[in-house]
Order: C-alpha cells, then sequence, then structure tokens
C-alpha cells in the first residue's frame, strides 16, 4: 500500500456532489429514469459532430504517439468512435433503457407478527467510481447502466481518450440536464493523479469498477480500501475427462481457446485425462492447429504429440512451470495430462483464476463432482469457457467479470449494481414484550411485492428506492 | 495503512490449511454438515468440565486484572461460560443445525438456448476470519455458522478468553474428527500479533468478520484488504412526523431508546416536527423521564421544555454539535426539532451511520417518503429501531449486522456467508454458431432448481457445492 493519499478540496467536492446525486435519485421512479436515457440519447445524437470531432483530435494525438512508439497500435485502435461504432454507441444505451428496472424488486418479505411486516427491497449502492482505459463508448455505457440503477457515478478515463470522453460527458449531461435529472449522477474526472486521489475517497464512494488491463485492476485493488468488483486475470481450463466425446473435447477446446483468445473467458490450460490422452491428444492438436494456435505440452502430452509417425500440424513446444498460471490471451495454449479427475480439480483449483472452468464428459457423475469442486465463478459442462458473459448469460448489460467471492460473481449484470434495504412497517410496535415473553415472533412469509408502494415497489408516482 | 505485514510461516500455513478446508467441504452434503453440528455438540458436552476449569481460570484472571484497575469489570462479565450460558452455548449448536441449509439454492436459471442451461446456486465464501472480543460462547457459534454454512473459518479470540477459547475449540475439533468432517473447518489462533498477520493473507481469506467494540472494527477496516463484513457505529434515529399519533411516538421512542441501550440498534437520536413539537415535546420528555433517560436538547427542544410550566420529570440539558454523531449506547438521548419530514431525512443522512432509522407518522405518504430517502440498511415505519436484529427478522442466527453497501447489508444470517456460482450444462455448445448468428440465445427462464443434482441441489449422494 502506497503511503497515504490526501484527496484534493476539489475531488472531495466531486465526491459530495455524486453522494447527493445518489440520495436525490432515491426518489426517482423508472419512466423518469427511462426518461433522462432517452434524452441522453439525444444528447448524444445531436452531438455526434462534436464527439466525432474530439474523437478525431485524439485519433491523430494517439496516431502520433504510435508512430512515435509511445503507444500500442492495438490500443489507439480502441479510441474509435466513427462509422458502425457511433450507431453501436447509441444502441446501447436504448438497450440499457429497455433492461427492466433493478430498484424496488422484493427479495424476501416476513411477518414478524400481526401488523408487523419485514421486506427486503432492491435498492441502488450509491456512488461508484469507474476507472476505465481506451474505449470511449464505456463512458457511455457506464453512464447509461449508472442511470438505470440510480447510482452516482464518477468516471475517470483514460488520457488517450480524454477529449472524447470530455465531449461524451458534456453530451450526457446536457441529456441529463434536459430530463431534470440530478446532473451530478455522471461525473468525469481526467487529470493525472486523480485516480489516487479517487481511491482515498473512503466516506464518498462505495464501489470502485476497474475496467481495463490486468495491471489497472492490479493498481487499483492494491491501492483502496474501498469495495472493488472486477477481475484481474482470466485463466480458464477445459478438463476432458476419461468419459469425454471426442467430437465434443475437441469442439470445445478450440471455440475456448481460438474463437476470440484476447478475452478473460478464453481458455489457457487444457487438461486431458491419461486414459484418454493417446486417442484424443493428436486430435485436440489438429484442432488448435487448424485454428492457428500453438501448443506448450507437459512431459507426457509432449512425449505423446511428438511421437513418431504423429500427425497433427500442431507447433509443439514444451510447456515451462510458468505456463500454467500465464494469461496468453492470444492463440497459445497450456496441455497437459492428468491422472484423474481429481488431478484436473487441483489442478484448477492451485493455477486457474476461479473465473470459468469446463468439463468435458457424458459421464454426469463425474461432471456433478466437477461443478461441485471447482471453486469458480463459472463451473461448465460439456460447453465453451467462452459463454461466461453477461449477455450470453442474458442479463442484457455487463458491468464486468467478478472473480471475488463477495457481493457479485462471474459475469454482472445491473444487479451487481444494486444492494439493498429492509422496510420494516409497524403499527407503534416495541421490542419490550417479545423481550419479556409477551408476544412471540410469528416469521411467516409474505409475497414478494410490498403493498405499501404498489406492484413491485414502484408505482402511483410514489417515490421508491 | 500501517506499514506492510508479513504473516510468519505459520500463519501462512493456518490460511493455507484453512483453504484445503474450505475446497474439501464444496464435497460435503447437509446431513453430513449436520451429522458434524451433532458432534460438535456431544464433544462439547463430553468437555464441560474442562471448558468450566479453562473458563474459571480466565475468570479469575480477569478478576484479578479488574482489582488492579487493568480491565472494566463488563468485560470480565461477559467470560462467563457456567450456569445457564453452558446450556444456552449448546442450543445455539443445535439451533444451527435445525436451520435449513444454505448452500445449493438456486437464485436463478435461465435456458440460453436448446440443451445449454444456466442455474445461479448458493455456495460457501470460502474461507472467513473471524476477530471477536471477550466472550468466549461466540467461538461456539461462529463454528456452528461456518460448518453449516461449509465456509472454513480461523478464530481469533481475545486474550482474556484465551483458556477458555483453547479448551471450546480443542472441543468442536474433536467433533469434527469424530464426524470425518474436514477438521481444518475451524481452526483458532491466539498470540499476539496474529489479527494483523490474519489481515495480511488476502490469498488466504476471503472475508473478515470482527465482532465487538467500535475500536476493534475501525482497527480491521483500516488494516486490511479483504473485505469487511460488519460495522462500527450504530448511529439510530427516530423521527417523530407531524402527523404521528402521541402514543405510539412516546411508546416507539422510549422502547427504542431505553428498553436496551447499549447496543446498536438503540436509537440516539430523536427528531421532532415543529408543528407537533409543543404537544409532544412534553410527553416524550416524560416518557423518556420514566425510562431513566437523560435528553440533550437543541435551542428550540430546549426552550420548550424549560419553559415555565413545563414538568415532564426529565434532565434537559443542552446538546453540543457532538451530541449529533455521538453513540451513547446508554440512557441519553439528543433531541431535535425540525421544519420538516425533508429536514429529518437530510439530518439522519447526514449524521447517522446508515444502521436503521424510523418514522412515526399516520400519514403514508410521508412513511413512504422516508422509508425511500432515509439511506440505511433498515427504514423502518411505525416500528423501533430495535427490531433491526437477526433472529426477530427471521434469520435463525446473525452473524452480525452490515452497514455496508456491498454484500450484505443489515443484520447478517447465514445468507451473508455465502456467494454463488454459476454452473452451465451443455451437450458441446460453443460460442462460434452464436457469434456469426447461426444461432441465437433463447433466454428463457427455468424452475429454480437443477435437475442434474436433485431438489434444492443436494441430494442422492451427490457432491453439491
Amino acid at each position: 500500500m502506497a503511503s497515504p493519499v490526501v484527496a484534493s478540496d476539489e475531488m472531495v467536492a466531486v465526491g459530495a456532489r455524486a453522494r447527493a446525486a445518489a440520495l436525490a435519485m432515491a426518489r426517482v421512479d423508472g419512466p423518469t429514469k427511462d426518461a433522462a436515457l432517452a434524452a441522453i440519447h439525444d444528447a448524444l445524437t445531436a452531438a455526434k459532430d462534436e464527439i466525432l470531432a474530439a474523437n478525431n483530435a485524439d485519433k491523430a494525438a494517439a496516431a502520433g504517439h504510435v508512430a512515435a512508439g509511445g503507444l500500442p497500435a492495438a490500443t489507439a485502435k480502441r479510441l474509435e468512435l466513427g462509422g458502425a461504432k457511433f450507431g453501436a454507441l447509441l444502441d446501447g444505451v436504448a438497450s440499457v433503457r429497455r433492461l427492466a428496472d433493478p430498484v424496488g424488486t422484493v427479495s424476501m418479505a416476513t411477518r414478524l407478527d400481526e401488523g408487523l411486516d419485514l421486506y427486503r427491497v432492491a435498492c441502488p449502492i450509491g456512488v461508484i467510481a469507474v476507472v476505465f482505459e481506451a474505449r470511449p463508448e464505456a463512458a457511455v455505457q457506464i453512464a447509461s447502466l449508472a442511470v438505470k440503477s440510480a447510482n452516482a457515478v464518477i468516471l475517470k478515463g483514460g488520457k488517450e481518450a480524454e477529449q472524447s470522453n470530455a465531449v461524451l460527458v458534456r453530451a450526457i449531461r446536457a441529456g441529463l440536464t434536459a430530463a431534470h435529472f440530478p446532473v451530478d449522477a455522471v461525473q468525469l474526472v481526467a487529470t493525472r493523479g486523480e485516480v489516487a486521489q479517487l481511491l482515498s475517497l473512503t466516506n464518498h464512494i462505495d464501489l470502485v469498477i476497474p475496467r481495463g488491463s490486468n495491471a489497472l485492476v492490479k493498481y487499483i485493488t492494491d491501492n483502496t480500501k474501498i469495495p472493488v468488483m472486477g477481475h484481474a486475470d482470466g485463466l480458464c481450463a477445459v478438463y476432458v475427462d476419461a468419459a469425454a466425446d471426442a467430437d465434443k473435447a475437441v469442439s470445445i477446446v478450440v471455440d475456448a481457446k481460438a474463437q476470440y483468445p484476447s478475452v478473460c473467458n478464453a481458455t489457457e490450460t487444457v487438461l486431458v485425462h491419461a486414459g484418454v490422452a493417446d486417442a484424443l491428444l493428436p486430435r485436440l492438436a489438429a484442432g488448435l492447429a487448424a485454428a492457428g494456435v500453438d501448443v506448450r505440452a507437459d512431459e507426457r502430452a509432449y512425449a505423446a504429440l511428438t511421437a513418431p509417425g504423429a500427425d497433427h500440424g500442431a507447433a509443439v513446444t514444451r510447456a515451462t512451470a510458468a505456463d500454467w498460471g500465464t494469461e496468453f490471451l492470444e492463440l497459445t495454449v497450456a496441455l497437459g495430462v492428468v491422472d484423474s479427475l481429481d488431478a484436473a480439480v487441483d489442478h484448477i483449483n492451485a493455477h486457474g483464476s476461479h473465473h470459468t472452468d469446463a468439463i468435458v464428459t457424458e459421464d454426469d457423475a463425474a461432471a456433478a463432482a466437477f461443478l461441485a469442486r471447482v471453486d469458480s465463478a463459472g463451473v461448465f459442462h460439456n460447453a465453451s469457457t467462452r459463454f461466461a458473459d453477461g449477455f450470453r448469460y442474458g442479463f442484457g448489460a455487463e458491468v464486468g467479470v467478478s472473480t471475488h467471492r463477495t457481493h457479485a460473481r462471474g459475469p454482472v449484470g445491473l444487479e451487481g449494481l444494486m444492494i439493498y434495504k429492509y422496510r420494516l412497517y409497524g403499527r407503534g410496535h416495541t421490542v419490550a414484550p417479545y423481550a419479556t415473553g409477551d408476544k412471540s415472533f410469528a416469521h411467516t412469509p409474505l409475497p414478494l411485492v410490498d403493498p405499501h408502494v404498489g406492484g413491485r415497489g414502484k408505482a402511483n408516482g410514489v417515490a421508491n428506492d
């Protein structure tokens, strides 16, 4: 942990404005939030020329840095907001607007006693800081999710997208103003050093979400006491069991590794049961080779794949110890042989990042054991690890993927931006008669609807939380 | 943040054993956990003499410290395990055993496509460290909750209860061994300096729960990057609205303040609407005085309560600015007058600790506004803040009360020791055809039961998670 950072008065004021906006949003109902999202959509549309001009300036500056060797070309490419990107950005706002309102859902309801009813009701977390890197469209996506969930958000974008982000957030705030929505629901901080200051605002910020490289996530996790939601590594594995169907094994392994290798749910490690290694390793290697994947093999896999007569077309080298802990994020896979399902589970629990791991098997008992014992956010049977994604899970929007073990785990949708509060409705009830034994608790379940505020807790123009 | 603490090899080994036990417990079903709890009950019963001898030694040492002025008498009193306490301790184990198994509950189920079904299933968090102070029965309660939830727990008790804790945990571990349950599900660390080391084990410990004084909670929150569940302050308020029923107001305020003043859900601040202040303040003061409560009044309340002819019997002094932020934990209350519900809400959001706050009113719209806008874990209408408690909420056991805004908020039962994992069952499904548009997702809801593992995900002898 670095020495304590003291936030500037200016940064504290950003935090205080965010908290005030969050409190003001507690009174806002679903239609009002959707109207604000429509106004953001309109404001972004109206500001298109200005946004693209700022984006061109960012791109030009980035091109200069790329030419000078100061910026990877891939990073510069992520800045693009023009062409189809702009339409997709607007569609993103509209699709968040169409999601169900996450606020007000009742997840528990109990009659404690006659006339004393308890409801656990979803409400926003409060103030969320999101630190993101090159992609400026993230500002729009996060702002939309914040409005929909009634959380205030403080955005800190990457330096490369500084002008794009500034114009985007100005348009978003113009939309909020036009909709008479709390404008400080979305704020942008831009200067250097502000990340460390943001991370020190433990009283003003309730959750930090890093979106970007492993290095960014690790920096943030190491430098704040505010809860962090995200994941540093995505080291996923596929275990090909003794009872695996060979065709399923090959197609799942190739999809999991090669369909889109630079993402966190791509597979980095493949483990094959010794009983089927001789039969399956050459087929797996051939499939991987056809997809352009290089293989780093453990001793047994190397021996099998380099034996005389082995014919699979794959480039096979010996795996180093480090390969089992490496998130390659490219067309490289570590391939090993294990003697049992237990050995596969132990390997994955020890070397993986608890993100998503799959078993390929026709043996349901083996699948059940693997799914029970692998300690990961996603445990899959006969499916590619690439399915671990908020959109594929049906969440409509993805906040990120969490490998933490509290609050939210795995792909996180709008629900991950929510917490709950307990509403208790009495008729003058006091604890004393329950303490003396004159009264006792009933604790009977109630329907999951709070009748005091209408359907799903948000109707009749009554303020909701 | 203090300078980095390096855990000893011994402490790292404690963490590693806890992780191994947590992984082993992923295979354990509900009846096995209940058998372990029965074995703990038996082992504690068998060790009663030894436990009480150790407890007597702790009490004797504490009595010496009290006599020497080195320990508050109240702290020494909390050490007691004899008499009715021992039976209550055993009853606690039995009552945790009777709770529903929290593992395996399905909270989301979606058919992503034909033959591709997703389930979100409750599972243990993993390894939990609990740091507690004088009461040795906490060791038993926490160990029981850990076994029931299949989390491994590392206990760090207070120095005063060192011998009691050692014998209790030895008996608990004997019970686990007799039941062939992973014995390192429950470990005790005892020596000084080990708290700081525990708090540094970010790779081995997933959650820290402090149970004790505000100072303990603050120390822990300030000295770890592991998620912490708990609360430092319990600064609760009751707002008496313009439309309050006077009898309800008096009985709720008196109960909330005086029924048991030393706990976190006792009320510290009472705010009265100006429109009813003249009529209600004397009645509130009389009720509080009858319960032995001293009143610290703001200017308007002071004027009303000290006016010529005021007859309520309460000791009234002027409130200082600090009183509005003080958790008195004794028979003292801060009493003020506000001009509106909005002013009451603003006061509570600014000065309270986001624990539990109540409104007394016959106006349902006012109640709805208060419950929506007050940013606290519990928001109550016409009920005492003292109801904010896991047992009163019907949770059967209480892990603690959280004033955090992630993971769990308010009174926390067994559910707060759980997270979830996603199980995906396919038939060889790959992402590629969905990426190309050859296939599309259905995202239809499924019943909240995973048929692959039987009812509620835990039957048929199949390992569950």
